[in-house]
């Protein structure tokens, strides 16, 4: 695979999910092939959702659970010419099997109970009707995920200086969200306000979301951004290049212990040593109360192969054994700032958290 | 590239340069095609070596002062027919080629002022009498770091409990080095004294020893190793699966900062950070005295391309900007020892590494 630049038809704002009205179908960006194509496949099934959920067609929290909402919106207009008991006995298959897409990011939970309540609201209609306010919900959770960026981009930009390198792991832009980011939607709104800001990329093993899909978003955009592989975050904090870090967050505990992709907790403790700023920006559905802290959010564990290699190139002993965790947890105390679309919360804790949702 | 294992024809006890009477080369693993495959060209000229040096067919410290020593060999045999003027200006140009290879590790600058040492202690002879002794002195230098290497295996080896996982970055193995390995052999000679003894090894971007060479030569061994991406280290530290962490160093100087593979520096940190013992294993001339602190040691700053993908395959824009620092560095505060041939160095500063040289 060689990457040919400039990219072949690249969209001029980042549209992750794409409602289809003609076709019926949720149209994805296909985020495994990213950059060297940009192809965006339509879904018209829950089960197919949930296999590009969980093949990471489609990635990010917030993504996620925009696309677990397209998915029981499109399984409901599936099956919306069937009596109502058959009608709900397959929705209550599509809630499950997108509720097994994935573990980590809650944003999916948070999403299918949405959805579940509009459900429960209107089942004494008829199938079509409820698929319409399914579909209706749908586009209420991605457009209401968008404007959540765009207020996290707002409070955030203030935290930055005029000028700044900003350090981020994996990729929390518009591809993990509706549009504009939660991390890089911090950095969209700070060039938009007339702030000079440069990226510093992780590249963000084993999938290379950092290398491949951060730097192609931000370079869609014109914000400078260079490419570091993971660990060398250490040695440019040393150098004293790195102004801030900001990163997202898959699931918030309520305390403020966050998961995010694996190596966010290595950035945060050499960000605390280097006293760098350690923001997360991250919408209130990501915030997890029922789990008291970090310790009990559950760690996906993806394939072997993603270690051994990229895509179809193994370079490791196939026979060789592998961990690949696919998240890690960062303790509040690391924390300088939660960004959410309310507000920002300095030093996160359980008080400031619970004090978000009064 | 797909690895198929059993891998062809593996050595059964690593030789990372083996002298060829016969051919006059100096034959050396091509350790950037490992494990995919097994090949040991010969070299015969300085030049040449140097470009393996250079392009890192052969890398470790040890290993490239080994090299080194070697490719000056290898230029006064190829040369011993010339008259001792033709024969003095060649062997200067080796010597000026060779330490422009590369510019981190100091073994390399060791070697080759031992090389000098006897070059200059010999020239009142002939070229062909001046070569032989050139060539017994790097086998010489070859023979010591094998030594070295065991010497610092036994004392390592003690300070390892009985069972232990160990975590190590990038490789400094057989590899790395005349024979047996710095940091894998303080881990080989614990096995061999009965220690049960597994290794967590990070794959070590951009040119992946640690997946492709540490694994590798641990297999040969039957050593269990776990692979893992770079930015897993610190959640396998938050796990509580790492007992110890032992690397090998580039450079150490005067006062125990040391530099070693990019990313070294990070792991330091989190190990401090979960109180886990961190060992740097290096033999003396890996020391530089003339260097007071790390600070101003040089870092080698390798080509984009590396980070950019790895063998012929991108996954990042080409037109991406990149950093590609080969090393970093890492304060002695964060070394729990130091050890070499001599002895073990606790909590190593200033005075203590002068004292190894009384």
């Amino acid at each position: 695979m060689t990457i040919k630049s400039p990219i072949r038809s690249p969209p001029r704002s980042i549209e992750t999910l794409r409602w289809n009205e003609t076709s019926g179908r949720i149209e994805l960006i296909d985020q495994r092939i990213l950059p060297a194509r940009f192809e965006m496949p339509g879904y018209d099934s829950a089960a197919a959702v949930a296999n590009a959920i969980q093949s990471m067609v489609v990635r990010g929290a917030p993504a996620i659970g925009c696309a677990a909402a397209y998915g029981v919106a499109v399984e409901a207009r599936r099956l919306r010419e069937l009596a109502s008991a058959g009608f709900a006995a397959g929705m209550a298959s599509a809630f499950e099997v997108l509720a097994n897409s994935r573990p980590t990011a809650v944003n999916l939970f948070w999403a299918l109970q949405r959805m579940q309540t509009v459900l429960m609201s209107t089942q004494s209609q008829a199938p079509p009707a409820i698929a319409d306010e399914l579909l209706r919900e749908a586009h209420a959770i991605l457009a209401e995920d968008i404007r959540a960026n765009r207020a996290m981009g707002v409070h955030g930009a203030a935290l930055l200086p005029d000028t700044a390198q900003v350090l981020t792991h994996c990729n929390a832009g518009a591809l993990a969200t509706g549009g504009h980011g939660t991390a890089l939607g911090v950095i969209r709104s700070a060039v938009e306000a007339g702030k000079r800001i440069s990226v510093l990329a992780d590249e963000t093993r084993p999938l290379l979301q950092g290398a491949r899909l951060t730097v192609w978003e931000l370079q869609q955009d014109g914000i400078p951004v260079t490419l570091i592989t993971d660990n060398m975050a250490g040695h440019m904090m040393q150098l004293g290049v790195v102004d801030a870090v900001i990163v997202g967050a898959d699931r918030v505990a309520a305390n403020g212990d966050f998961a995010n992709k694996i190596g966010t907790y290595m950035v945060a403790v050499l960000a605390h040593r280097h006293r760098i700023p350690f923001y997360v920006a991250a919408p209130l559905s990501t915030i997890d109360r029922q789990l008291v802290d970090g310790r009990k959010i559950p760690i996906e564990e993806r394939n072997d192969a993603e270690v051994r290699g990229f895509a179809d190139q193994r370079w490791a002993s196939a026979d060789v054994g592998v961990r690949n965790p696919a998240f890690d947890v960062t303790p509040a105390e690391l924390v300088t700032a939660l960004i959410t679309e309310k507000r920002v919360v300095l030093q996160p804790n359980s008080a400031r958290i619970a004090a978000l949702f009064d």
